[in-house]
């Protein structure tokens, strides 16, 4: 494993479509740091994905965006069944609040 | 002023815009806090400003997405002169990478 890896996604030139998905994050791990490290890995996995970018603050806030390369492969993600369960005990333990929005890529520009 | 406004952003029902910009600072802050924070009270008195929503890791890594109206929005913002004057700086001082990403925002889901 590349010992420090970039946090960009190296994603192709648009259009391609990402999920935002910001949260605010309960107290205690209860779970929480392996289930994230096992949804990147198993998400890599799926086909049309494309990288992920994330980021929590000390205030328990998170941003997370995910890219892909169809609608069909972002539904095909949501449906999975590992991931299933994730969403499952997300809503019920590890998320005060969440939302969840899916976006078509326009254009991109910066020094990536 | 709120004392502990919510990090999320209370957007309408899509469709509307969203500004991924993700970026890597460089080191010292040289500015950079009231900046952002200037930032964000400019923006917010834009037309079409939907809101923003803004993470920094412990990295140095961080996700901003703000949130307009239309594309016609987002150009006159990235426009307007002090944050003409901003963007520079962010080249050549404050980040070591960036990149922006624009998309159009399909649907949005959670419990916001």
């Amino acid at each position: 494993m590349n010992p420090s890896p970039s946090p960009f996604a190296a994603t192709p030139s648009p259009p391609y479509f990402a999920v935002i998905f910001t949260s605010r994050r309960t107290d205690g791990d209860q779970g929480y740091g392996g289930m994230t490290a096992r949804m990147v890995e198993l998400a890599s996995r799926q086909p049309g994905f494309l990288g992920v970018e994330s980021v929590r603050g000390t205030d328990d806030f998170g941003i997370t965006v995910s890219y892909w390369a169809s609608l069909e492969s972002i539904r095909h993600w949501k449906q999975q069944e590992e991931h299933l369960a994730a969403q499952e005990k997300g809503r019920r333990v590890w998320y005060a609040d969440y939302q969840v929005r899916v976006c078509e890529v326009l254009r991109e520009y910066g020094t990536l």
